[in-house]
């Protein structure tokens, strides 16, 4: 018998990303969130929401264009600080230490330091309640030599990406494998299904 | 200096997520998907998206509504399992051991032995190339008492959701806490910015 606990937006996990935009007069920002997902495979696209108070959100509507940044756990004083602070008021790249590059494909900036990056271009914007949900198709995914395989693959324990709780606003790091996706079900399909 | 790898759907990491709909006979059927995520605080709404193929899809259509199941790691082959096998020719609550309830709230089932569950209705259909993006309003959270909190607080450490990777689609566990959001990066707001 399970507990009813309210009306709350406490799916987990959530990703931690950092979005970067271009203002108005060119100043890269960057923001964290956790409100996001992949959308679609092909085109391959992620969806992102943000508030419309956000600096984030008059800079994507401007542009049309926002890099998601995956930061690593050593990153997270930088990450929890671009969540906090607003670039309204500051210049969140310079203050946290972070080089602001220019995507070649967008406009919008990405940060050198982060180790896995995605360049996206606005495709649809969807109002929902207190936040707008923008959809950006992804049109390169780039990254550090050190966190790929030899298949040029991103590698989940290279890259450490942080992870956080809705209910408790927690910070967590990504733990140990488990196995192969498409996989260890396939012993149910095989002796109980035709 | 970044490498390219092209346009790719590889944000990580993503949520494994179990939904639960029911068919045109009241059959119940479960998905697993990793295409999701939070999308709105107020009113709290979550975002999945399916291919139009799957049963899963037709069902949301028809039944305007759906539950997001998160499982624990010991679900992993009943999980896996549900993200091979189709509805179409199977009772997947019953050949992956389940046992679905149906919700109060919405006309969806959901499965009595995952630890946490969200009822959502259908709020916004978004479509978006090969995938088609279901918007959720969460109407409630249910929980197991053994994940909870003394403060009724779904804790990941006693859910033990599994994350999985898009580029190399393996699953994980969520390690360690790193620490308590809208703390850590105060340092720099402090030092760096009035």
């Amino acid at each position: 018998m399970k507990k009813s606990l309210g009306s709350k937006p406490w799916a987990l996990p959530s990703p931690v990303w950092v979005v970067g935009t271009y203002g108005d007069d060119g100043q890269p920002n960057m923001m964290t969130l956790s409100w996001g997902g992949i959308c679609s495979s092909d085109p391959p696209c992620v969806a992102i929401s943000v508030r419309k108070s956000r600096l984030t959100y008059s800079n994507i509507i401007k542009r049309k264009a926002f890099t998601i940044n995956i930061p690593s756990k050593q990153h997270l004083t930088a990450v929890d600080y671009a969540g906090i602070a607003s670039g309204k008021h500051a210049d969140k790249f310079l203050a946290a230490g972070l080089t602001p590059i220019q995507s070649d494909l967008v406009q919008a900036p990405y940060a050198e330091e982060f180790p896995l990056i995605l360049e996206c271009r606005l495709l649809h914007t969807v109002e929902i309640g207190v936040h707008t949900q923008f959809i950006g198709e992804i049109l390169d995914v780039k990254a550090e030599a050190a966190v790929l395989n030899e298949q040029k693959c991103p590698v989940i324990e290279l890259i450490n990406p942080i992870i956080s709780t809705a209910p408790d606003r927690k910070y967590y790091e990504v733990g140990g494998c488990l196995g192969q996706a498409y996989h260890t079900g396939l012993k149910i399909v095989g002796t109980k299904i035709k």
